[in-house]
């Protein structure tokens, strides 16, 4: 039953993107393409999927929660067009496919992602979006993507990253770097769930500490298939953190306290969800198939 | 009085951008240092501005919003940092200082773009500015700004510009360009003015009027200065433009057209204010003043 949740999920935010990218726009053309070559490109959609399930399992419409979790997934896609840029990681292939500059051009890119960004208030803000969610809501849910998004969220993460080039860090500093990353947008898509829902403050704090646990976990399996991962399974390189002597999981903890740390926060994660019984069926199932990935 | 009303409202709109921006921020300091560079380094503060006053003279209230009034010049100062890059149009110099990148790198000015873009929507959607302007309004406000950022408005109008780049255009192309590159944040500054305070219908058009012609005469007026211009007093070079074989106004309808085209557009956006009586004297002199100046 989770697979074929998971697939309807995916299958709608696939439709409602593309139903905001129509492909007829003609002025604009090269930089919508280039927002739907990458958008539209694949893509795990984790977090859009945390939008919708939280609304559902804390009471809220599916139809409602929509508008934020295509908006989510925006700004992720953003900050991976302008993430691979020459000026930032510099990276040919993203998804198995050339990257956005590679194929539009430096400028195109920028814009293609600066135009995301900004198409996700659009979208979240659109009248709507607003009719359906009522407007205090959808003013809260999009000022706690904003934030997320920011400085002081996902951007202060690749700040950090920035700042820590080819300098051992602490694990505090990479947690603080992680959870501005990749965690903040994993945080922010679990409590719009539930703010669209209309959800209490115990719901809310039950989401978020399963977002909290999925966004660490997630990233130390990242760092621990760089290690033990097989590279055609992953589709990149294998050991290249080490390669590059950056600070990792398992550099800092160790395999073995990488993988415990793995198996209780995953443990923390279902824990959490408990209060919501078997409603939370989907989202527990996620937090264990992401524990084990093997790409 | 419109100079010291200007000067105060400049000084309220620079006191807040501060404040949004605090020095002591470490974490993230590289990236904040970047965007108080650019945010705080000057600039005309036309859009705040104009946010206020449109606010003011619907009947609305000036605290309300200012953050939206700060929300536009964050817009506005990110699209100048990332229009600067190398891949963009590769400008060494900004408002008389070396651009964000020259001070900071490409990956940092790239990032303080990004968190300028974003942190826009933060101050619209904090917990203050919904309180103050309600959450319809400040939904809706904010709305109508990220569309005139996005894809369809500023975004779009960069898109046609490299699209148009080596190409002769038309007039009605060049206008276009323009009315997304500069005239969709000075039309969206008007309309959130306006809903901000709750105007109806008729003085939304008014402003809406008033705001569509002053955006295209401030485009026309920068190619006259670009034939007739000192370069001392503009702080550039002139010339440039049909040095570029770029097409303007003045090389599409001639000197005599364009400069009369600015008259036109000028008496029009005071007609359009000619219902708000004494109240718009200082956008009727903002309208001249941009008409008639000389950098």
């Amino acid at each position: 039953m989770p697979d074929r949740s998971e697939k309807n999920l995916i299958e709608m935010v696939n439709a409602k993107l593309t139903e905001y990218l129509p492909e007829e726009d003609i002025l604009q053309a090269d930089v919508i393409t280039a927002m739907r070559y990458s958008l539209l490109g694949g893509g795990k959609r984790i977090r859009p999927v945390l939008v919708l399930e939280f609304c559902r399992i804390c009471g809220g419409d599916e139809q409602t929660a929509l508008p934020f979790a295509c908006a989510v997934e925006m700004i992720h896609t953003y900050s991976l067009i302008h993430d691979d840029l020459p000026c930032m990681d510099d990276d040919d292939m993203r998804r198995g496919r050339p990257s956005s500059h590679k194929v539009f051009g430096e400028d195109t890119a920028l814009l293609a992602g600066d135009a995301l960004l900004t198409m996700a208030f659009e979208t979240m803000l659109s009248e709507e979006s607003v009719r359906l969610a009522g407007a205090q809501r959808a003013a809260k849910a999009a000022g706690y993507l904003a934030r997320a998004a920011g400085a002081h969220g996902m951007v202060g993460g690749q700040v950090i990253d920035l700042m820590s080039e080819g300098r051992s860090i602490s694990l505090e500093t990479l947690k603080k770097m992680d959870e501005g990353k990749t965690g903040a947008l994993i945080l922010a898509s679990a409590q719009m769930g539930c703010i669209l829902a209309g959800a209490d403050d115990r719901r809310m704090a039950a989401a978020e500490n399963y977002a909290r646990a999925i966004g660490l976990a997630f990233q130390i399996v990242d760092d621990i298939l760089d290690v033990t991962g097989d590279a055609q399974t992953l589709g990149k390189p294998v050991g290249s953190d080490s390669g590059n002597n950056k600070c990792t999981y398992v550099s800092l903890m160790g395999l073995g306290n990488a993988e415990k740390t793995v198996e209780e926060l995953t443990a923390a994660a279902v824990e959490a969800l408990s209060g919501f019984g078997g409603d939370a069926g989907y989202l527990i199932e996620l937090a264990k198939k992401l524990a084990a990935r093997k790409k």
